[in-house]
């Protein structure tokens, strides 16, 4: 993971601060019945102080949707040629799981008031659409000039957003219970083996290591997948396949 | 397309001159400048009016979105076991297109203001965010029991609602002069080839009429899918195509 050096290493106790306070008044008395005045003065800080960290109310919420969206698009502009794209998409939105599995229990606070209050919902549409924005143009530049290069690069950046979110909503709803990181690998990998290239695609269940790199030798567990007309030929279609697995 | 009772046969004229004032202003003077009073006040009606119709300044904004999803609702809720469920969310996606093409200029007008105004993208959004739990949830019910049916239902949805978009934005960028019909099909036929069943799966580029129903006798150029595991001996392999293409 790749920092970014607009981002500072070492969060201010005031910023901390400022969330504990506003999600211990959420929590005791609603979102809509705090002001940001009740959170300064719990906080034991001023007005000004507030807004120098967050621009509204709404962005106490989610204090590090900000820093993990700049760690996604840095972690993307570091990628090369060597990385498969739809394997460092999955990469990048595991990323957003580790925010959120960081601290399980501020983050199912969260899930509880997010889907209580129809603004924090509208918000959150809004950082998951940025999120989304940034795989997908990460892969119009690796899909550029490709046939149905920018209709690809956005369907997969939505596949890789939805599977994602359906691991991390069954999470929060299991109170942080369950494990966060396999139900996500799991999710990625049903992404990454329709639209991964079969080499970087981790084929075996429950193996979530990382696939070889492109290049390398592939194993036995890899998967070959054939397109056909149904029309064609049989004996075009062994001639692909004896390709496929190296075997000519 | 089914229509829905709770939605009114013919639009009364009071809306759409609602609608009419609305955007003159919007497109004069700036989204954030106009004021309900304005609109209300260029349209000979009273504010009350207004906000009988929409609940504010943004829902004038997007005046058929209401109509549009409860008809997807009826159009999925009036499926049967028939209807392959994979192309059924796309002829459902194609409920919006038709609600966007059936008025170019407008359509063209309000994406300008939309890409303009920040309330409104985030409005936009909870928008989409609607229709694509309406094509999860449907889908949700038709995978029920199968192994990851609320997966796959979650991701099939966003790649359609993807291929949707990117489809018609790329019509909204050429001012509304491109085929809008031709690129949905292109676009939504990538995501069927993807994720349905091969008998339902228009393979043909170019070819938008109805695919073979489920059942029927499969045509020549119908897709046929191998997967396998790199490890699995070519015998094997050539005697599932044999079966597939149904010659053996």
């Amino acid at each position: 993971m790749s920092s970014s050096s607009a981002v500072p290493a070492a969060k201010p106790p005031i910023r901390d601060a400022l969330v504990a306070a506003a999600f211990r008044l959420f929590l005791e008395r609603g979102y809509e019945q705090t002001t940001v005045d009740d959170i300064v003065g719990l906080a034991g800080v001023g007005r000004r102080s507030f807004f120098r960290y967050f621009p509204s109310k709404e962005d106490v919420v989610f204090p590090d949707h900000e820093r993990c969206l700049a760690d996604m698009t840095a972690f993307l502009a570091a990628s090369g040629a060597e990385h498969e794209p739809v394997r460092r998409v999955c990469d990048a939105a595991r990323l957003v799981l580790r925010m959120y599995a960081e601290n399980p229990t501020f983050s199912v606070q969260r899930y509880r008031l997010t889907r209580q209050v129809p603004g924090l919902r509208a918000y959150e549409l809004s950082v998951v659409w940025r999120y989304e924005r940034a795989l997908a143009e990460y892969l119009r530049e690796r899909y550029a000039g490709r046939p149905d290069g920018t209709l690809r690069a956005d369907v997969i950046a939505a596949a890789v957003v939805a599977a994602h979110n359906n691991a991390l909503r069954s999470w929060l709803r299991s109170d942080g219970e369950d494990d966060a990181g396999a139900a996500v690998d799991h999710a990625l990998r049903y992404v990454q083996v329709t639209y991964g290239r079969p080499a970087d695609t981790p084929a075996a269940p429950g193996r979530t290591g990382p696939a070889p790199a492109s290049g390398q030798p592939e194993g036995p567990e890899d998967v070959v997948i054939l397109v056909s007309r149904r029309d064609a030929p049989l004996w075009r279609l062994v001639q692909e396949l004896e390709t496929a697995l190296g075997r000519t």
